[in-house]
């Protein structure tokens, strides 16, 4: 069973918080995460965790659930656990099962990451189309884990719009392109055995049906890509702003022809291109199942917008994928004068719980 | 005619910028309030302000419009104008204009306000039911604004969701009670003409049939707050959280009744809760039309959720509303243990603009 939160059609909205586990108690972790499950199989089914409220009369102790999504529907809500490399220390006698695909990720060339914004032990990612929704499951999960674990950050996002009058269905970020259009598609099952699902023979067994994610919070110099000509814009992309269709090219699923060439000799698809250096065809078959969201957390005291994509990327293997990938664009891609990486995460979120099990439940046994 | 930001039923998402005017010449000031006001009236009716891409093809200019709402209807978008105190210094020879009702807000107990967050010359406050397009158009107001002002503090706030399947249409806020009951209402013409928009004895003519605006951001301490009893949750607030009813009523809309007493003699609405210490009957009458928002900008680096209000309230004179109400609830609200007020403003908006006309024309004319 996978994780409702990997292969539901992407949500409009974002809350995702990252968590040190402060207990150092193994059943302390065990109870909670049971609990945690608990909770998320009411909280997606749009129910509340407990009574909010009664009518009217003293009651002496604090609600169960707080409330603030009370009368809302879930809006699809989804909550994907991850288990960071931390909970593989030596605090709860998991060493020996840590995943080795759940590396540390690399330092990239330019990286400049807040501590206060990456890692993270546990992670949860709740997406919903309503942001009062998302934020209410991510504040009833870190109340009932007072105590075991902390908030380390939390991150909010909005992306696709709910809006159903949209003539293009393919979102656009906050360059103003087109972003998805290349992704990895639910419906391919092949590719995703492929490129998304750990398989048997990767092992560990507990991860098996399970995918990794990385989280980048990527800011986005908008001030400085706004005063960017069109013609500078699409070469960085490597796409049409418009139609979001690759450079030569008329519709936007059109394949890349990274062969064509201009008059003057220049391929069409410049070679330092985003489009051209993230593509499979120069990444030995790589792809991602990038989910990610833009946000805008006010301004940064220097009258620029904090703003940018909080990058999210499932895959069956990061050493394979997003490791090489992110190396070559750190590298190469000439999209890196208009962006910088300030947080970053890795988990392992294993597959879906069954009836009656809980999150983890495997990794534990 | 009055502004459509003040008078729109509340959209479900906010962006509020408040800029500080970073040129002393009076004409661009001038011809950048046109600008803004030319780029409003595309924005509003879901156009772009301009070209933001040709279909593949180098081009030498940046885009006119950053692109990133191109395909998405305007989903409500109002956008209101507010001019700050800092506008009629010396710089621009409108001191002579300043509405005495323009009052620089007094210290209040216990305010902790970051100036960062604080202020402005100007402000815009952009709602609508989709952060996309309500992000995207104050971004492109920044970027027509380039060299002449420059985003002091921004804020992005969420709160009413779309979803037409709630039983209640009252949204709750942060601390899961019901928040707006007792508001202005829109359609009670007689008191928004007394309590809402300044009137000709009032003054200046630039103003009347506009409105002040008062934005505080208040943090909200929800882990401390989750941890409190529902009975004195509700004896802080006066209200019941389930029903919002006043405490010893059992509807929602039920008038509050603060004569009445428990069995042990104390009222039923206690005298330091929030909605006794609000209420007009201890105010002189006085009133607002309060358009907050939540808000939650991740975490605050101790493992708390930067959660809160984003309180927006408008009004004829800060002088009799805003200022001695929240004086008394400085003072006494019981409900100052759980919050913070850390960033606060004053803005005077006037009243909507007539075809030919911009922001502001009467206060430069
Ligand atoms: C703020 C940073 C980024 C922006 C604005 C951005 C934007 C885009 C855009 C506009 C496209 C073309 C449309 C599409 O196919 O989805 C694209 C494609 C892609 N991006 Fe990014 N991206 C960013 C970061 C990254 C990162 C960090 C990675 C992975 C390390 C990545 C991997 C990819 C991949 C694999 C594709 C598809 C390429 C193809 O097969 O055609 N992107 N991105
Ligand atoms: C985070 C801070 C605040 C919270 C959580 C909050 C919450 C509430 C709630 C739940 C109600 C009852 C429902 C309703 O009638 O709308 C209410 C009423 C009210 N609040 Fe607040 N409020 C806050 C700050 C303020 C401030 C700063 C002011 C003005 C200075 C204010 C003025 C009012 C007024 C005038 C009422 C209506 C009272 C009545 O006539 O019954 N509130 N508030």
């Amino acid at each position: 069973m996978h994780q409702a939160g990997i292969v539901t059609p992407v949500q409009d909205r974002l809350h995702f918080a990252a968590f040190d586990v402060t207990t150092t108690s193994r059943d302390d972790l065990i109870s909670l995460l049971k609990e945690w499950t608990a909770a998320a199989a009411l909280l997606t089914a749009g129910k509340d965790i407990g009574q909010y409220g009664a009518v009217n009369g003293p009651d002496e102790a604090p609600p169960k659930d707080t409330g603030e999504a009370v009368g809302l529907p879930p809006a699809r809500l989804t909550l994907t656990i991850g288990f960071g490399p931390g909970l593989f220390d030596k605090r709860f006698g998991l060493a020996a099962k840590r995943p080795k695909a759940l590396v540390d990720l690399p330092h990239f060339i330019a990286d400049n990451l807040d501590p206060q914004r990456s890692g993270g032990d546990l992670a949860v990612q709740a997406c919903s189309d309503d942001p009062q929704v998302a934020v209410h499951a991510i504040r009833n999960l870190a109340r009932i884990g007072f105590g075991r674990v902390a908030v380390r950050y939390s991150q909010l996002g909005f992306g696709r719009t709910s809006s159903t009058s949209r003539a293009q269905s393919t979102p656009r970020n906050l360059f103003g392109f087109k972003d998805g259009t290349n992704n990895l598609k639910l419906e391919e099952a092949d590719k995703l055995e492929q490129q998304l699902w750990v398989q048997s023979e990767d092992g560990p067994d507990w991860m098996v049906g399970g995918s990794y994610l990385v989280s980048r919070r990527i800011r986005m110099h908008i001030e400085t890509w706004d005063r960017t000509s069109l013609g500078e814009q699409e070469a960085v992309i490597g796409r049409g702003k418009g139609t979001g269709a690759p450079l030569g090219k008329a519709d936007e699923f059109d394949a890349i022809d990274f062969a064509a060439k201009n008059a003057d000799g220049e391929p069409k698809v410049p070679t330092d291109s985003h489009v051209r250096l993230a593509h499979p065809q120069f990444n030995n078959g790589a792809e991602l199942l990038r989910r990610g969201y833009n946000f805008v957390d006010g301004s940064d005291g220097l009258g620029r917008l904090d703003a940018g994509l909080f990058f999210l990327a499932y895959q069956r293997d990061p050493r394979k994928q997003f490791i090489p990938i992110q190396k070559q664009l750190s590298r190469d891609d000439k999209m890196n004068e208009y962006i910088e990486h300030v947080g970053s995460a890795v988990f392992a979120c294993p597959p879906g719980v069954t009836p009656g099990s809980y999150w983890g439940e495997k990794l534990f046994s």
